[in-house]
């Protein structure tokens, strides 16, 4: 099996994800998570709330409508230019992607790559159609957005959002009113997009329906050469692949202060990559070589962008894929807005009028969900284990009577309530040999086990067994909430072994 | 001003909701949380979550995508069924809902009342269009659902869901598969649900898009006349308002065991009633004059629901509201979606075919924000305060130096960061007079001011103001997360006053 289809086996075994609306054949692009891809799915996005919020005492979540009228988007691009460059089959009628169709035959990446450059390359390397090998019609555009008619007497035009990040700023103005006046101010949002991929693919990472995680940072761009807290990160190491380095795929780790010295780029964005890079580092836990922030060339980005970094997790199979990407989208998006609303954007701070500029932390949340599941599955000689971060695993701890009698459950009932009411996240698991029990908490990534034998009724204390080592402590029951928590804070080593 | 208009002007002022896209003049029926709304609509959401899924070891929250294929609502009935009743104006063309036009003219309510029927009362009434005054049409009937094409060359008719429970039907056979197969077995979802009303009203109370949060709990009908639990709630009396009772408007309280005895409602049902009463009075502290459970007589409630009590609040000019509901749906789901998806939906326990029943607890996430937000509302001679519930306010505190200077600052910004890591959530305010920060708490409902003075650099204590009291106590730094902890869970008064 490819690493792809031990993830896709083990999520529809276990309660991850799986096909949407299953029982009614699915639909593509479309997945459901079950109850530990819910919690999992949570848990990330309270990570990401929890660092990113506490960035700045003036960046706050909102949580805005992801149904918006026509002109949001006329004010956006979207209309215009959220097109995907389609091939259609001239004998079987089957539309695809043209940069997909190129990458599929040529093994190479041609995201963003323009219509005509795209004809050109599938002329001339002779590209058919995927499904019938027939010839196909020339590069044209599809709008992905999803239209919608709200009302009833008086029809809107509306769409589903294609991204979180107009829900931000057709809100900044007000919230920048309610709030402290001040820039920067981060309005953050977790919530649902809707594109209509031509072709949805790879499981969670390109679907129809998703979640994006998005700070959009909004700033008085005279300001971009500074950030107070830059001297923090100015000694830190980024791991970059820069776009001249494309023929190489050499990723280099450069300072803070390298960066801004060599690399032209602002200390205000710079700042922002480098706490992105140690979200990933130090709270996803993802292992620095699998880890790298891709510079888009000129090309590559879209226009408004005016520097483009993504950030990409290396998956089993897939190579490096993109999770997230932090843009600096300069004023476009608060003058295009001005510009069809009619509403003045600027703010005035100190007599100073200022349209703010723009630098978006994004993030797909699935995409990261589906990453962690990648980096964390292993395969050992009697067992598969998934080693999640504790921080992002579905459960933080199982709570297991040795045996269903003698008291057993009893206690294990009452150190699970007290557990749950802490906010621990606990599974209760009574049934089957204890060795079985522990098996299928290490497939679902449970970090700790915790065993009440028949010791736990005299003694009050209880057996630990750690994930990764299987090795094994014994805590008193009085301890264990705060034992819980430092464990899966510090991740510490076990060195006793029962 | 009216309590809604009081309401709309507080929560626009300092951010808890506007109109979505207000800068391109909004879109009737769709609300954006600002910075405040979103805080307090994820802290309702986790006590509900953390309230309802601990009912049950058995209970899971599920998190599945929002735009499900046209299978799932012919096999739910919704398109068929899911539609409002209408009239349309010969003159000007306004279309509305012909119940809501008569409960307008006669200040009754008509929901759930028939076509044939409503039709008969405007005739006898002589009712006009409410625009015009021009005749009417007849009452005809439009479906409420958003329709949405889905794929490009293939394209599948979906739809937006017009409730979440539909999620957890099609989820239900795998959810069992991979958990205890066992019942019962409940599955939560909090998520989005889109209906295109025909007319929206009262801010967040009858919205396009809203949030659900509902408990859909599978169980074996044999069973409904048990619940294991039962005792501990024998002697709770519900507030009921008895469908009966609808001419002279009386609530009785009578406990469960009673009405076991004499109202022929099973155990299983009248269990999940009276937990549902405690979450409104004991965690969300719901005063118990303005809340009853409404039996929604067999005319009422939907053909498939065989028990149907509401829940509802009563608000200022509004009087009672529903906020929930919790219906004994039988096996309509199951055997509904059996039929059309061709899927087998029985489970086997023990070597008995079981095609489960649903109790459905359902919660719209807005209305019970609204509902919190018009209850907590009270003006006094010098000060206007938000008294929500501890534990629902967007901010557990505020901590403010007394002045911006001598350090106070520095310490302030300390506590700040401790209790952020602690899980609360605090907003940090150094502008105004201490006064007047405190009338700002008050007025977005942050039930502790923590105030850092001059003593507090060398006694390293500092005072902490009540919302409600607007008494102080002082209390050393390093007990702050504890005793914060301590007054949002408990309550407690404070007796000393400086």
């Amino acid at each position: 099996m490819s690493s792809a289809e031990k993830i896709e086996d083990i999520a529809k075994r276990k309660g991850f994800f799986w096909p949407s609306s299953e029982i009614y054949g699915g639909m593509s692009g479309f997945y459901d998570y079950g109850h530990l891809g819910a919690l999992m799915k949570r848990k990330w996005e309270n990570l990401w709330r929890s660092y990113f919020l506490s960035l700045d005492d003036n960046f706050y979540e909102i949580s805005p409508a992801t149904i918006m009228p026509e002109g949001v988007f006329v004010a956006s691009g979207h209309l215009k230019s959220f097109v995907d460059p389609v091939v259609k089959c001239k004998k079987c009628g089957h539309m695809e992607r043209a940069d997909h169709i190129l990458e599929e035959e040529l093994k190479e990446n041609f995201e963003g790559v323009s219509s005509e450059e795209l004809e050109k390359l599938i002329k001339q390397h002779g590209i058919k159609c995927s499904k019938c090998k027939g010839p196909l019609e020339e590069v044209g555009t599809l709008n992905m957005m999803f239209p919608l008619n709200v009302g009833t007497t008086k029809v809107t035009k509306a769409y589903l959002v294609p991204e979180t990040a107009q829900e931000a700023f057709v809100n900044f103005k007000r919230q920048f009113e309610v709030l402290r006046k001040q820039l920067p101010l981060g309005l953050a949002v977790v919530g649902k997009a809707y594109r209509n991929e031509i072709s949805p693919r790879n499981l969670l990472l390109r679907m129809r329906e998703f979640t994006q995680a998005e700070l959009q940072i909004f700033f008085d761009h005279d300001n971009v050469g500074e950030h107070e807290e830059f001297d923090e990160i100015k000694d830190y190491k980024l791991c970059l692949f820069p776009a001249a380095n494309k023929q190489t795929g050499k990723v280099e780790e450069v300072s803070c202060w390298a960066i801004i010295e060599k690399m032209d780029l602002p200390k205000f964005y710079v700042y922002h990559l480098a706490k992105i890079q140690q979200f990933y580092l130090d709270i996803l836990k993802i292992p620095k070589e699998k880890f790298r922030l891709r510079e888009l060339s000129e090309e590559e980005r879209a226009f408004y962008n005016k520097i483009h970094w993504d950030i990409e997790v290396e998956l089993n199979d897939l190579g490096f894929k993109e999770v997230g990407g932090c843009h600096y989208r300069t004023d476009h998006d608060l003058s295009g807005h001005q510009k069809i609303s009619k509403q003045d954007m600027t703010v005035n701070i100190e007599g100073k009028e200022i349209l703010a500029h723009v630098l978006e932390l994004s993030f797909g949340v699935d995409r990261n969900i589906y990453a962690l599941l990648d980096i964390a599955y292993a395969e050992e000689k009697e067992r598969t284990v998934l080693r999640f971060p504790f921080g992002a695993a579905p459960y933080d701890a199982a709570i297991l009577p040795l045996v269903n009698k003698e008291g057993m459950p009893g206690l294990a009932g009452k150190i699970k309530d007290v557990l749950k009411a802490k906010g621990f996240t606990v599974f209760y698991d009574y049934s089957g040999s204890i060795g079985r029990r522990y098996r299928r908490m290490d497939e679902i990534g449970t970090p700790f086990c915790i065993t009440v034998d028949t010791d736990s009724l005299s003694s009050k204390d209880v057996t630990i067994r750690d994930r990764d080592s299987m090795k094994q402590i014994r805590v008193g029951i009085e301890h264990l909430p705060m034992v819980l928590e430092q464990l899966i804070t510090y991740r510490i080593e076990f060195t006793e072994a029962e």
